[in-house]
């Protein structure tokens, strides 16, 4: 199975944000998150580079110290890769993995399985939120959150010899990624909020005035996986909701009745 | 095999010099030109695109109809991608082949080796200068090789076949790619300048002022192969020279002595 992402300064990215290692091992670890939702072990990887003439020749090599991070912790060897030069710095990271029997995809989720996510949500979202506001000092654990997702390989491997139905990572949020599986499934969604695997903690959302939960459902670049599955995966996977035959995501606070879900996107930095 | 190249906007072109359509099939010639020189046949591809805002969606669609015209023509499937925002319209273009055999490198070329070219040298070089001087109307044929320049798939896996010691494309200039070669091969070279196959048109150099034997040297994007091999490989191959356990590029004009040469680069378009 193949796979590509690109990470775009001031789309994905501030070079003011993370350093060039981060940048680089980032970038590695966003396209191995997508084979990670498909049950794939990371075999190769190739990297495509736009340069400003402005990046100096240690700090390309900075970019690909980075690479060669992530290359030693996924087992994923860079064979090849492209360097053109350009106004606005940008990886393209094309991954090839092996798929451990068939490729898990974002179809296949039924009425009736489990929703379950790996890790926790909103916390990179918090981190990038920290990061724009010059508040990284506090709270650094969710700052290196957004600067160093991980890409949830061996839980996808776990889940795919699971007999799980459907996967995702996500990248783009939790409703709308959701939302993508719900889509390709033809099914729907209920949400239990509190059981969402998040962080909790009233003296942020005081200080910063953010809403936990709402960056926990709508907060992208968490790279955690998602997926449909009958029975509960082995490994650190959270059950936050099912799959119902009714179209739309519902979301359900407690015990009350589930209201439909407002899906938001995750917009990065805008351009 | 893999390969990955970047077509990046006012670098690798101009959007006034070509149409939407032939920058998708310009990107994925320009991708598997390195796998024909591996000797390879193209077998799946993925696309990813940075664009800017401004592009809409049916400027979107002409460019992917040119990936799709490309990939009727290469027999090359595009099996994914990715789309990102960005400043600068981007396509990079990661092509996945099957080797015939051992995949053909740019190490491996023996002194004694003839050194052959496919197609003709300084067309798309002399195109590209006719667009930036608004002269495309006139010499209509090279203007074409600049903007749908043809990945020389079969001459490359008639090549291998051949035996064929070392193989890469003319993508930077002849001298430049030729240096590649002798460098990973730690051989030289002498070319016979008389034999290059190149446009001969007094009428251009006097009115534009090139030197087309200059552009045949050091004008890139032609996308022909270039290959080391001890026989003439069958197909459409002129042998332009021959490889020396002397290290070094030398130029020999008619029976004269071999001079050293200068490798200037293809400079695109700058940024």
């Amino acid at each position: 199975v193949l796979s590509v992402d690109a990470q775009v300064e001031g789309v994905h990215f501030d070079r003011g944000f993370l350093s060039l290692q981060q940048l680089g091992a980032r970038a590695m670890a966003s396209a191995l998150s997508d084979l990670a939702a498909m049950g794939a072990e990371p075999r190769a990887a190739l990297v495509s580079l736009i340069c400003p003439p402005a990046l100096n020749d240690d700090e390309l090599y900075a970019i690909m110290d980075g690479v060669g991070q992530a290359q030693a912790r996924y087992g994923c060897v860079v064979i090849g890769g492209n360097l053109a030069r350009g106004v606005q710095l940008s990886i393209t990271t094309t991954v090839i993995g092996a798929a451990i029997g068939r490729a898990l995809t974002r179809s296949g989720a039924h009425a009736g399985d489990g929703l379950y996510v790996t890790g926790t949500l909103g916390s990179a979202a918090l981190g990038l939120e920290l990061l724009k506001r010059g508040q990284a000092d506090r709270w650094q654990e969710h700052v290196e959150r957004w600067r160093t997702p991980i890409a949830r390989v061996e839980a996808g491997l776990l889940a795919a010899r699971a007999g799980t139905h459907a996967a995702i990572d996500v990248s783009d949020g939790l409703l709308q990624d959701l939302q993508h599986v719900c889509e390709a499934s033809s099914v729907g969604c209920v949400v239990d909020l509190p059981r969402l695997p998040r962080p909790r903690d009233a003296a942020i959302e005081r200080e910063l005035g953010v809403d936990l939960e709402r960056l926990a459902l709508s907060g992208g670049e968490d790279y955690e996986l998602l997926v449909a599955a009958p029975e509960p995966p082995s490994g650190d996977f959270t059950r936050i909701g099912t799959f119902s035959a009714e179209i739309g995501i519902r979301l359900r606070d407690g015990s009350g009745v589930p209201r439909p879900a407002e899906a938001s996107g995750f917009d990065h930095f805008g351009v």
